[in-house]
C-alpha cells in the first residue's frame, strides 16, 4: 500500500485537523469528541442540520458544513459509523433552540448510532428529527444495509434541506423538504478499481483487468453484476436506465443530473459520462435543468462514478439554487 | 486499460462537450476550432485572459473560465499543446479592444504555439502580452521544457491576473501582476503512481510497490529522485524545504499554501499533507494567510500531490480574495 499518510490509526484526526486549518473561515473542529461545526454561534431560532458517517467519502460530510448547508458533520473511522457520543456533542453545539435534523445515510451502523444519539439529545431537551437517505437503486439489501443504501444523493438532500433551514423553515418543514428530496432522488454507480482502506492495507475488492462492477456501493459492497468493460456510453446507458426506471421520470419533467466521481477518476471521464447522460435524457424529453459534476461522495481513491437524478419542482429548484458557502460547494449570495 | 471513455480519439471533444453542457450558465464551447470561452460578449475596454495547453490536467484550464478569471481556455490533445489556430480564434472571440494576456505554462510546445498565435493575432490588430509560468523548482530543464516547468502555480497566476483584469487594469498592468505572481510562486510535486494517457493505453511510467518519485512533472516527466515510500510528513518536509528555499520565504512573511491533488489522491490525504505543511511553516514564523486544497492541476488519475507557495502582499491578497465564478473555483461577489 502506497498512500500519503502517516500512521493509519491517525488518518481521520490528521485529515480533520488539516481541514479545520485550511477552512478556519468556515468551520471549527472539535477534537474531544471529534466533529466539525460551522464557525460562529448557532443562529437562535434556526433549525440545525447534523450529518456524519464513516470517513473516506470526502468531501462528504465535513466539506458541506457552512452557510446554507450542514451545521455540523461527525466523521467516524474510515468506512465506520461514528458512535453516539460525538453526534450528541455536535447536536448540543449547533442547536439554536429550534431543533436539529439528522441526515443519515442508510447503513445499519449509522442508523442505530444516530437513533441512540437522538434519544440522548432528546433527554437533554433538544428536539431531533431524522431523515434516512436511501437513493441507491442497485440492490435492495446489502452488506451493511437493510433496504437501499444511501449514496451520492445525500449531497442533494443536504444542500436542499440546508437551504430550507437557512430560509427559516421550522423543523417539521425542513424534515419534510429533506424527505421529499430523498423520495425524488435515485443513484447508481460503477467501479473500475477499488480504493484501499488505510488500516486494511489492501484494496477492498479485486476486479480483473477487463472487468467492471455495475451497482457498486461506496464501501465496495457488491453491486448488481460484474461485466466486461464497455464504452462509457454503454455504461451510462445502464446506470441511467436503472435510475430513470426506478424514479419513474417522464418526458416534460425537470431533473438535476449529478455525475459523481468516486475519488480516482479523472474529471475528463466524468464530463464524458455527463455528456452522454444529458443527451439520453434530452432525447427522452426530460429537461436537465440543473447539473453537478465532480468528486462529492467518494470511496477513497476508487475508480468509478455514479449517476444521480433528482426530480425538481420549482421549490426544490429554488432551494438548490440558494446561496451556499462550504469548503466543497459554493455559490454566491 | 480501464477508463470511462469511448474512442480514445474522442476524449477531449467529448469531455469539452460535457463540460459546456454542464456549465452553460458560465461558458460557451466552440467546436470549430475547439476552445471554451465565457458566456456573453466581451466587456469593451476590459483586458481578456487566454490560457490553454494539453488536456488531462483538468480542471485546468477550462474549469477556470468565468468572471474574475480566464476569458477563454484552449485545450489541446491529452498532454499536447493546442496549435496556434484555436488560440487565435479564442483570442479574437474574447478581445474587448483592450488587448489579451496569454498565460502559458513553460513547455516548449506551448510556448512556441502561443508565440505564433500572438504574432497572428497582432497581425489582426489585437495587442497580445504573454506571461510564461515556471513555478516548478524540481528540475531546471526537463523532458519537454527549457528552464523550469509550469505546474500548479498556474492556477494562482490565472486567479490573481483575472482579478486584475476584472477590476479594469490595463494590459501592461495585468501582465505585470501576472509576472509578479509567477515570481512569487514555487511548487514541487510527488507521485505514487502514474496516470494512463488514453491513446497510449498504459501508465506513463512505473514505480515499484514501495517507491515514490520526488519532483515529478505533471506529464510524468522525471523528477529529482526515486525513493522508498515515507510517512507523508517526511514527504511534505522534502517538498516544502525545496519550495521555501527556492522562494526564499522568511519568518514574518505571508503565504498562500496550496496543496494540489494530481487526480487520483483521496481528499483525506491532501488535508493530512496540508496539516503538516501549515505546521512547519507556522513553526518557521511564516504566516499561512490563505489556503487552497484540492484537485486543481491534475495529471489524469495520477496518484500524488504538489505543494505550492505564493508569497502574498496586500495587493496580491486582495486580488486572490476577489470574487470569482468558474466551474472549478467560486467565491461570492
Amino acid at each position: 500500500m502506497k498512500k500519503l499518510i502517516n500512521d493509519p490509526a491517525d488518518v481521520v484526526t490528521e485529515a480533520i485537523d488539516g481541514f479545520g486549518a485550511a477552512h478556519s473561515d468556515i468551520v471549527v473542529v472539535s477534537r474531544g469528541p471529534l466533529f466539525v461545526r460551522r464557525a460562529g454561534a448557532p443562529t437562535p431560532g434556526r433549525v440545525a442540520l447534523v450529518s456524519g458517517g464513516g470517513s473516506g467519502h470526502e468531501p462528504l460530510h465535513a466539506g458541506f458544513v457552512g452557510h446554507g448547508m450542514l451545521s455540523a458533520a461527525v466523521p467516524g473511522p474510515v468506512f465506520t459509523s461514528p458512535t453516539p457520543d460525538p453526534i450528541v456533542a455536535a447536536t448540543q453545539a449547533v442547536d439554536g433552540g429550534a431543533g436539529v435534523l439528522y441526515i443519515v445515510k442508510n447503513y445499519t451502523g449509522d442508523v442505530l448510532n444516530f437513533e441512540t444519539a437522538a434519544d440522548l439529545a432528546e433527554a437533554e431537551g433538544i428536539t431531533v428529527e431524522t431523515v434516512v437517505v436511501d437513493d441507491d437503486v442497485a440492490v435492495k439489501d446489502s452488506l451493511f444495509t437493510a433496504g437501499r443504501r444511501g449514496v451520492a444523493g445525500t449531497v442533494v438532500v443536504e444542500k436542499i434541506a440546508g437551504a430550507s433551514a437557512e430560509r427559516g423553515d421550522d423543523l417539521a418543514a425542513v424534515a419534510d423538504v429533506a424527505r421529499r428530496t430523498n423520495a425524488a432522488t435515485r443513484s447508481m454507480g460503477v467501479a473500475l478499481a477499488a480504493g484501499t482502506v488505510p488500516h486494511a492495507g489492501q484494496p477492498g475488492f479485486t476486479l480483473a483487468d477487463d472487468e467492471i462492477e455495475i451497482g457498486i456501493g461506496i464501501h465496495g459492497e457488491p453491486g448488481r453484476e460484474r461485466i466486461p468493460v464497455e464504452p462509457v456510453d454503454a455504461i451510462v446507458d445502464r446506470l441511467l436506465a436503472a435510475v430513470v426506471d426506478d424514479l419513474g421520470v417522464r418526458a416534460g419533467e425537470k431533473v438535476l443530473l449529478f455525475v459523481n466521481g468516486m475519488g480516482g477518476t479523472p474529471s475528463m471521464e466524468l464530463y464524458i459520462a455527463y455528456r452522454r447522460a444529458a443527451e439520453v435524457l434530452t432525447a427522452q424529453g426530460v429537461e436537465v435543468s440543473r447539473s453537478l459534476v465532480g468528486d462529492y461522495v467518494t470511496s477513497l481513491e476508487m475508480q468509478g462514478m455514479s449517476i444521480t437524478l433528482t426530480r425538481l419542482d420549482d421549490e426544490l429548484t429554488a432551494l438548490w439554487d440558494a446561496p451556499v458557502e462550504t469548503a466543497a460547494l459554493r455559490r454566491g449570495r
